[in-house]
Formats: structure tokens, sequence, C-alpha cells
């Protein structure tokens, strides 16, 4: 069955030691710890371009997960994301070792001022040659609301609102302040750039003003490839319009194939296409050299994993203390400020608590795929026919032994199967994922933005 | 005359084209428009630490100097530090490719919260083993407030006030919320890190709240090293409780030798001795293998620079555009938002337009040597010892090849007369200038803030 289309795939990481498979920081192999030291991530790097991944997705958190026991102490203990560094000071390091391996990291909108935020992404991308990528978070811990000197996250759909507003303030700098051609460089006349190609911007909206220039000169993609994670109602509609990946959450095929058509459709009802959107589902892989070494391997892992840490991270999510059920209770949700996304699996499947631990041993709240390479291989096509999907984001277990592996072991056969390219693509980020040129095609609701001379590119 | 105490240098520079000495992007052999470039940064890390260079100091504007002639257009067709990049984003790179060269990052106090700053910071000490600094601003354009949604500047005591507010939140957040033997990494007993360990802060100043848990765990040096530039009166009340490097204006050594005396005298009412802040003058190099060879070069470098730029610079800096006065009329000053130091000086001189035009060709504000490397060796020598500074911060003309003059012909002549380094010491950026630890001094403000119970070193 050769596939017509490349799977995407993204590994899924965080700048911390506990992410999604919670406890493995204790396997003796595991090296997650060390994710202070850049070495650590120019290794990984290095590791991921040559299994030709097309990026790196770098999650993030503000504020810590206090919903479990009412307290911090198992999130310290079992470092569920705590502590958490900043990701987006990991990307040049990464550049500097790698050509083609792109950079999706994770910032709040709520953080600072869209000027500045508008100007590091471009810096990014200057400096990665068009290599990055921002997923766009709106944040949902109290605790960073109070961190941040706020009384309480703000509502939901506010928020939307609110990172709405963001990205037209965004969108103007990087489209619409500088020309293509602005910058002549031009040692014999006196002309680094022509004044005229340079325009102010002056956005007045519901939540934030900005009158002035943007700071940086245009860069390969001007507006970083868009990701988001929404999948609530207004998430959908935030995503319908800005979202170029989207990040899902697949229980089984069926689950994910009406995600993927429902967000697919929404994205033309935006006035984009069906391919406009590359859906990407989080899933873990534990491969071996044969079938029965990928179990033994997973079995040594869930020796090490902490079902409770991911009981604890679950908790943060749903926005309820999970401990308040006995084993062999049914869990109950409230309403409250939950991502529904983690909520709904549990409550549509009237799961207990006991099977909710079995669930997050390893995986989290993503499928876990076991096996050689050949059945891993064969298990993410499958998740493509028909999940509908076009790509993964890679959850990591033991580092970096689960990266090699999949890169030793899976890529080859997904080659093998016509399913995976053989080569990076060429030019930017965008252009690797869509085919289609460097910037924001045109019927992306920012082309609305972009200044109407525009030098062809 | 050997010197008891090694020259502390920083490369000044600015990840844009046209920093302090204007127009030079012109000059045929000048790369500094290749700033976007990830290799034009790594190069440069590498020349440093090759020249011992105790670190890179990383200037920073907010907004865009549009003072001269009320516009923007010279700022643009000279590049006057537009466009501007990101610089915090550099250091990972230029970190991966050394071992001890230092990082001092420009950033302003208003961007962010001061929890997600905090972070930010602790991240990059974190990745460079304890490398960087920090050089405190407040900003003071008004076109900057405007771009992140403002009406104006705040006064400028009141930025300072809020300066001080925002300092606490980051230092108790540095020093007070993880205890040094926080994290154990104990794969046998599941502990990650010890929870009694690890402390929230509950700050409600006058200007900033912050409720919460330091997201990093603590780093080599905790608190980055403190720069600052502030030379008014209300910035010296600022320094002398926060900084431990001081970076100021000289014009000759005897008012050189007035600030640093005034700087360490308000440092030792503060509670701190003299020598626990290092003064770094400005100054521009020009170096040659001849005396007349240096001549030469600079001969050549004024034909390409930009008095004009330089002037336009200045506008921003004294807030009066410089643009209404005549050739030949004296300069005068308004009061306004202006940096003083800038103005002090023309101010003090008399200077008319046509005077300041020519100091502005090369220098910009800052004192230039010319010469051979024992020349420009025995210049630094004498503003150490006349001007009592502890080093200097070099601000580069023509790219590379300035900071290649420099390490190539003076490094060496100033080791021949015992007053720089021959080898970098051990330790962090901060033991590194002062010799007592990676930690700040118990003598300074920030220590308030430690916890009591602190494992030993």
């Amino acid at each position: 069955m050769p596939q017509t289309k490349d799977i995407i795939l993204n590994a899924f990481s965080m700048n911390c030691v506990g992410h999604i498979n919670h406890g493995l920081w204790t396997h003796p192999r595991d090296r997650s710890h060390e994710y202070r030291r850049l070495s650590y991530w120019t290794d990984l790097a290095r590791t991921l371009e040559r299994g030709l991944f097309d990026g790196v997705f770098l999650a993030d958190i503000l504020g810590v997960y206090d919903i479990y026991q009412n307290s911090v102490d198992l999130t310290l203990r079992e470092s569920i994301q705590l502590p958490v560094n900043d990701p987006i000071l990991l990307v040049s390091a990464m550049a500097a070792v790698t050509e083609k391996l792109g950079f999706g990291v994770t910032v709040n909108t709520g953080n600072e001022a869209p000027y500045t935020f508008a100007r590091r992404m471009s810096t990014l991308d200057h400096l990665t040659e068009g290599r990055v990528g921002w997923n766009i978070v709106t944040g949902y811990l109290d605790s960073a609301a109070r961190a941040i000197g706020q009384d309480a996250m703000a509502e939901h759909d506010t928020r939307y609102d609110r990172a709405d507003d963001y990205l037209d303030v965004l969108i103007k700098l990087w489209e619409g302040s500088w020309e293509d051609d602005a910058v002549v460089h031009d040692r014999a006349r006196r002309v680094f750039a022509e004044p005229s190609r340079v325009h102010r911007i002056d956005h007045r909206g519901p939540y934030y003003r900005s009158q002035g220039y943007h700071l940086s000169e245009p860069s390969v993609q001007r507006t970083p490839v868009l990701f988001q994670a929404g999948t609530s109602g207004r998430g959908r509609q935030f995503a319908a319009r800005h979202a170029e990946c989207i990040f899902i959450n697949g229980t089984d095929h069926a689950a994910a194939r009406r995600t993927v058509d429902a967000l697919r459709a929404e994205a033309v009802a935006a006035g984009r296409t069906a391919d406009d959107v590359k859906i990407l589902v989080g899933v873990t892989v534990v491969a071996g050299g044969t079938q029965k070494e990928a179990e033994e391997k997973l079995a040594d892992y869930i020796e090490h994993a902490s079902p409770e840490a991911g009981l604890a991270h679950f908790s943060a999510g749903s926005g309820v203390d999970m401990a308040r059920f006995g084993l062999d209770d049914p869990i109950a949700f409230g309403e409250g400020n939950a991502i529904r996304s983690v909520t709904a699996l549990a409550r549509q499947k009237g799961w207990t608590k006991r099977q909710l631990l079995a669930e997050l041993a390893i995986g989290g709240r993503y499928p876990v795929i076991v096996g050689d390479g050949a059945r891993v291989a064969e298990q993410l096509i499958a998740w493509v026919e028909e999940g509908g999907v076009d790509g993964f984001n890679l959850t990591r277990t033991v580092v970096p032994e689960s990266y090699e592996d999949f890169v030793d072991l899976v890529v080859p056969e997904l080659q093998a199967r016509g399913a995976y390219k053989t080569a990076y693509g060429e030019g930017s980020l965008r252009n690797r994922l869509f085919g289609q040129g460097n910037r924001l095609p045109a019927r992306h609701y920012g082309s609305r933005f972009r200044l109407e001379r525009q030098a062809a590119e």
C-alpha cells in the first residue's frame, strides 16, 4: 500500500524531566535529568535529523500541578513537569548543529506584549533560516495566574478572544510592516533599508494596542508555522482561523477520524482547504529489534513508571483531584476550568480509577504502539489511513533511547513502505510541510495583513 | 608597572547592524549585516574566547529612534539599531561552542512578568553552566511605550521604583524558592526533588504580585551577574543596591575617576565593599600592526562612517532633535526624558553641532584609542590606573576584524604587561569576576531573600 503522502514526524519533548510518560526518570538508562545541559539538546537534535524528523515540538507549562492531593508534593517527587525550564532558549543551540530540523515552540499568549514576542519569533526564524513554528497556548492553570500577579485565570473563551486579538497584532507586525524588498543593503548609496518600504502598524483591538514598526526585518517564513492543540469549541474556532498544524489526542482510529474530519471541515468553512491543516496525533512507541524484545522493554519501562504521577498530571488537566476516589470508584468530573479533551476520554469510557491508573502507566493519554520496526510502522500507517491524521507527535519514554530506537528501527520500515521521506525537502519548515512556499498561503486569515505592494518572492 | 588586577574585557555588541560606530556597515569588509546568521555569532564567540574575553555584552533597545528630523528615515537608511533582533536567543548557540565566555544580556524590566523572566534567566544560567549576566534596563523611548500599548513611557524615577519591585520578585524566586539540596535525583527512593526543600514565594509589592514556586531548580549562580548602566541619581541608587558590574561613559580619566569614586562610595554606603562593583568604561579601539597602519585604518573607517547617523542616535538619547541646529550653533538641551549622561558631555563642553559631528564619526560617545598593540595596551592600562575603572566594554567598528585585531594585536601586549589573564579562571562568570564563589555575596541586598536553611555550597 504505497502512501501518497509522507508521514509527518515531530519529537514531542519538554525542557524538563517528566513530560508525558511519568516516572521513567527512575530508569537506570534514562538521561532526562540532563535537560539542563546543552549537549542533551544538541545530541537530541542530531539524532532527530538523522531520522529525518520534521521537527522537535517543545511543550511548556507555566504554573505547577497542585490539584492532586491539593499539593505539589508528588509533582516535585516525581518531577511532573516541575522543574521546567524555558523552551525557546534551546532553539538556537539545536539549530546550530542541524540544517533541516524544525522547531515547534510552545509559548503562552499571555506572557508578554505582542510587540516583543513578535520580535522573538522573527529572531528565531532568522537564526534558524525559516525552521520555526509556534505552538499557541492560552494557559489553564490558576497557579500560573497567581504567579504572574493575577487572581485567577481568565475564563476559557475570554482567553481565546484575547488570543485572537494578540494574533492580529503579531501578524500585522510579521506580514505588514516591512516589504519584501525593504532591505537593500546598498553600500554605495548608503541605504540599508528603504524607508518608503517600512510601515508602521497601528492596532487598536479590544485587548491590545500597538503602534510601531516591527523591529525585525523580514525572515524566511515571516509568520512562523502556527501550531495549536485546542479541541474545545472555542479552541477549534481559533484553530480553524489560525492553525496550520493541529495536535490532537486520539484514543482510537474512529475517534481520531471524527476529530480530523471536523477540524478539516472547520478549516474549509473558514475559507481554507482541507490540506491547509496538518493534523498530528500524540503517540507513544516502544520499539524493539523483535516483537518479544519490544514487549520486554515495555514491561521494564512499566516497572519504572509512576501511574500515580500520571494521575496527578491528569488531575491538573481535568481540574479534579483524583485522590478523592477509591480505586474501584467510577471517576466523576465537575465542570470547572478543565481541559475537556483529557476528561472526555475517561468520561466516555466510564473508567474507574483503577482502570485509569493502568492506562496512565505508559502513554499517559496517548495510544501506545509496541513492536518491532515493521509492526510499529504498519500501525502508524494504519493511523494515517484509518484515522486520517497526517502524522505524529512522538512522546519520549526512556531518553535518549526511545528516539534512537525509533530512528534506527522504525524509520527504515516506514521508508521501505513508501510512507516516509528518504531525504529532507527544500526551503523552510512551512514549505517542507505544505509544499507551497515559505509564506502563509493567501487563503490564510493572516494574509489579509500582508502589504499590497509586495515583491514577488 | 605590573598590575595587581586583571583588566576585565567585554565585547560590546548588539543583535543588529549599526550599534555605536554608525555607518561602518558600508565598509567593504564589514559583515555586520550577517547578524541574522548563527554562524556570525558562533564565530564571534570563538574569537572572543580565543582572546580570553570575560564576556560578550549584548545591548538591546525596544522602539525606534524617531527624534532626529522627527522621522525614522535616517534610522532605516543607516540601520541605526533598526532592525534589531532579540539578544537573549543568541546565547545558547554561543554557549554551545565555548566553555568560559560570559554573556551579559540586556533585557528591559517592563517586558514581561517577573515570574516568567526569572525562569528565562535561570534557564540560561543552567544551559551556560553559570555564565550569564543580566544588564538591567528600564527603557526610555516613547516609541517603545506606544508599541507595547502604553501612551508614553513612565517617568524616569517611577521606572526605577518599578524596577526595584521587579528585582525583589526575581531574587525571591532565584534565591528563596529552592534550597541548594532540594534536587536529590534519588532513583531508588523515587524522589527527584524533596518537597520539604521547595518553597512558595508570596510577593505583594507596590507594582508586582507573585505567588508561586520558581519553575527552575537552582542554577550555578542562581541570580545572574547583575549589570547596569544607569548614571542618573535614581539610577545610581538602584546600582548601589543591585549592580555588580556598572557600565559607564568616560570622556577622560578624571571624569571617569569622579564617576567611579562616587559609584564605589554609594556601594559602600549600601553596605557593600568598593570591590563589589566592577566598573567598565565603553571604549573604541582601532589597532594596527604599526601606529601608522592603525591611523590609516582609522582614516579608512572614518571615510565609511556616518556622523549624521551618530547625531540621529544622539538625538534619540538626548531627546533633542539635532536637525534643528545649524552647523555652527551651540547645542541647547531641554529637560525632557533624556539620558542625562549623553547630554552632559556636549553640555559641559559647550559644543557646536559641527564639533559634535566630528566627535560622533567614530567612537560615538566613547573614547577612541588608536595605535599598535603596545600603545593601545598602555592607554587601556592608563584608563585603569588613572580612571580607576576595572575594565572595558569594547565597541565594534568593522566586524569581525575589530575583534580579531584586538585579540591578535592588543591582548598579547596586555598580557606582556601583566595586566590581563593568560588563562580563564575557574567556576562561574561571577566567580571569575569577583573570586568569591558562584553566588551573590552575603552583603548584597539580594542575599536577604536567601533561605536560612541552605546547605554549604
